[in-house]
């Protein structure tokens, strides 16, 4: 259960569908598991090429999907005309990303006009056992009028100069 | 010019070596192009396969060319028995990465006993147009008579468990 | 209900006595309102002292608590002969802290046997209303035998260099 | 020498007045020693009352000048009718803060229309000798004609709500 009211019916849609206009993603082979008002669950399944040097998922890996579930999660509650980049984040990496697959759950802490905070925990998962791996705190801005699939360049290349 | 020396004179070498160890840098394709004593670049050519839906880099990219810059960097003051983990960090992503390739400038600020700390730069290349899009701050365990390239499985695991 | 159990029973009187050390605790007026196995609670009433230029309690007094009450969190899990110091903390300001009192609740995700990484939340309160103004995520270091009351300008001076 | 050139002529004029309206800068001592564009410098002598329990600046202190040193760099470069809040930021601290004062120095990494990103680096400073003790990053959003000494609490409270 969510503490959010999707204030866009066809939230789900919208953002399953932008995640996978993601190239990295599919690159990556991470697919969205949950979506719902201000959560999105992602998973990622071990392969070699995803790993450091001790053969466990890579800490870039590990935050490239708390970075997207977070975003994913703050993208659910915007109004159908706008959209979300990330300001910043910080990821704790607490244990190692050692299973064979990856859970990163994303959720949303406070929605606002400019912005949205959201928490995102990472979990590192063999057979039934989940441990978490890693734990993240980001910041992700509105892009009011902005359609996902309409961006032009030039309005993200300028998105934040003045 | 570095503010640091090396404790260990093969530091370079081992830096490359445990770097290109990492199949997760081969996957992307990225290379380490400078090291020095307490520094590290690391340079990644702009691919399709490694970009969000707007044809930019992904900010999990940037992410993780700026965690093994900063990583690498604090790992070449080390001694030779010793290796590097993340423990964390902060990455601001501040203007889109939209160049032909990425630099990622890792620069030890403090290195101590048990951690050190990083700061990271990641700037988006076009020709010879430099612009700075990311600005990160990482803190990197020191792992005492920890071999980068005998270390074992079940010692990671328990790295920091109590 | 804590996931922790403490490893030093006498744990309780030990992070209180080591928070009435802090003379700046004393100085802002702050107080532990709560301790248990890897949480405390960190009350601060208003004072116009405390604030910034509209009134509001200011972000170095909301960074202050959320930094303590974590910190002390992951005090209450150590061994008796062990201390704790503040590696690094992110905080996200989320809304005013404009009410009568703050209270951060730090709460340890991970104790680990070099570090400990908590979550803080800070409330802002008027009556039985509480709104969450802040969120962060900080790591502490476990610095070994190093009795809290007896520890020695030198020692912590050399904390962590080489 | 600043990267960064002033939009409003009168920027130091409108620092130093709304850094004076902070009470608890005045109640912890803290002065503004150097202004110029997207750069502030924050002073702070030693006090007993500021410390932690070993007699050092408590974190909280070095977090707060840390932060006000960014967000008045980031104020700098606004226009005469914006204000600045923080939005969030993370620190590292990196030794002891044991000196007779702190220097926090703010730096604009970037000042874009919707955010400023900036770096603090704080000294500890005893006679000549002056010990980075705690670098930050942080991320301040820009207030659009928001005056900084007429802003309403009831705009601020809702400030980024929905």
């Amino acid at each position: 259960m969510s503490k959010f009211v999707a204030q866009n019916p066809g939230f789900e849609t919208r953002v399953r569908q932008s995640f996978n206009r993601q190239a990295f993603m599919t690159f990556l082979g991470a697919e969205i598991v949950r979506v719902g008002p201000g959560i999105v669950d992602v998973e990622l399944l071990h392969r070699d090429e995803l790993c450091q040097q001790h053969g466990f998922f890579h800490g870039g890996v590990v935050a490239t999907i708390a970075d997207n579930a977070g975003g994913y999660a703050g993208f659910s509650l915007l109004k159908a005309e706008d959209s979300i980049l990330t300001v910043e984040f910080k990821i704790n990496l607490i244990s190692p990303a050692n299973g064979e697959k990856l859970i990163s759950r994303g959720r949303v802490i406070k929605s606002g006009r400019t912005f949205s905070v959201c928490e995102m925990n990472v979990f590192s998962c063999t057979g039934a056992n989940e441990v978490i791996c890693a734990t993240a705190l980001g910041t992700f801005l509105t892009m009011k009028n902005t359609k996902d699939d309409l961006i032009s360049k030039r309005a993200l290349e300028t998105s934040d100069d003045s």
